[in-house]
């Protein structure tokens, strides 16, 4: 462990008046990936479609969603709906996807993304296809999906809005967002954390104190993991510090994390005692 | 209790093959009151606006609302926000608004609203009481709340869209809803469910064998209540019912709705036994 390249880094927020970073911060997924990673885990969303009446008025209402491979949501809907009826007057809309809000959290410090584009009925060709993806994320729905008079939607996804929380958003590229693959932990993740902040406390005070140099750290929680590594917020004397740490390499299953967890205390360790 | 009018009815949907019903149903909130109580229970939704670029596309993203006297959304928004900039350049605007949805439900059966109409910024002389409504909301808004670049815009509401789950939705207007109260249980019913379905599961059964003649009834739970009574679903054999009782009177605090439910504990008894 000690011969590899260090990659646990300080982001740089936390940096200020601390000796400069020698090496890159730890890797991160990019916005498009993120996005990709966000709307893979949802299965329910906000669309944004145009009224008739009032005119051009923006309609929100809740959908249910699947995915296309290429990661353009898919919509089952009623032909009597506003929305579809709104949709098939005029083809521009969005989709807003946002991630769950812990109890007790800010809902603006949590992730979200806009996916804008044109709503079209899926082509006959294409219907059996759409049916799976629909079904397979949201198994609630076969009882009615043959019914005939509800239609599949898909929305060609053209540009995203992310917003990752405060001060943290970007428009990300559709052509990015379908070339992104969705993080390989986004099922996992939730258990990972719901474990790591259960079990694991006194570790993560190790990594932050020894991995991140933060060395008056009192305790730590895990809030993010990714196959690149993980976010913490870390608690010293009057301070709560974000805190990410990349993992010795790529993360793919939930047993990797546990394996590269196991490493980090091991590695943390040692440098306590160096 | 025997001599008031018999107010606890089966809906006429239940009433398919038995006895045709001789009173009118149970006493419902109106959709223009529930709208007003969906809304006064929640502070967050997504508001829909028109972008700039792609121009004309609805676009949507997550917000904090509080709620001025008369039940119009206020919402206290970063001026570099998309949002924010869109709706200064057209008016035109919706907040979709959800309930929560119990782990397991159904999204699609849960009850939303949108609320359309005109966004406008707060005039000068009604930004305190904006600044107070929305902090009575979001009481954590309070560290940013006189930051110099965010405004209060109002939703001045037009109309507005139901849907209280599959087949039961309309459109509800201004005028009805700016009238409408919230249901005085708004902030008391999740607390009231699940104690009811956590401690008075039995006497669940009982109201619905014998306030609501579903005398095969196995098992019942509660799935909302309102200041006009409340709902269950009630287990038959081979069965799940929608069942809809009356409070002898209307209930405004959850002690209200203890004494109800007393009330017709003994009131289901004294039926069962004669």
């Amino acid at each position: 462990m000690t011969s590899r390249p260090r990659e646990h880094q300080l982001p740089a927020s936390t940096a200020a008046g601390g000796p400069a970073p020698t090496v890159p911060p730890a890797r991160e997924p990019s916005h498009a990936e993120r996005c990709r990673t966000l709307v893979a885990g949802e299965q329910r969303g906000a669309l944004s479609t145009l009224a008739a009446d009032p005119e051009g008025y923006p309609f929100g209402s809740v959908v249910s969603f699947g995915l296309a491979d290429d990661g353009d949501p898919l919509f089952f809907v009623s032909l009597i709906a506003e929305h579809t009826q709104n949709a098939l007057r005029d083809p521009r809309g969005s989709l807003l996807v946002t991630e769950p809000v812990p109890d007790g959290a800010d809902p603006l410090a949590s992730g979200r993304v806009t996916l804008l584009g044109l709503l079209s009925t899926v082509a006959d060709e294409e219907r059996d296809v759409a049916r799976a993806r629909y079904l397979e994320a949201n198994p609630a729905a076969a009882y009615y999906i043959d019914f005939g008079d509800f239609t599949f939607l898909r929305l060609s996804v053209d540009r995203l809005r992310y917003v990752g929380g405060y001060g943290r958003m970007s428009w990300v590229d559709a052509t990015a967002y379908k070339a992104a693959e969705p993080d390989p932990l986004v099922d996992a993740a939730a258990g990972i954390i719901e474990h790591m902040n259960a079990d694991h406390a006194e570790a993560q005070v190790l990594y932050c104190r020894h991995l991140a140099g933060l060395r008056e750290t009192t305790a730590a929680s895990m809030s993010a993991v990714d196959r690149y590594g993980f976010d913490m917020v870390a608690v010293t004397p009057g301070h709560r510090t974000a805190v990410r740490l990349a993992f010795p390499e790529e993360c793919v299953t939930g047993e990797h994390v546990r394996a590269a967890m196991v490493a980090m205390v091991a590695e943390a360790r040692a440098a306590a005692a160096s």
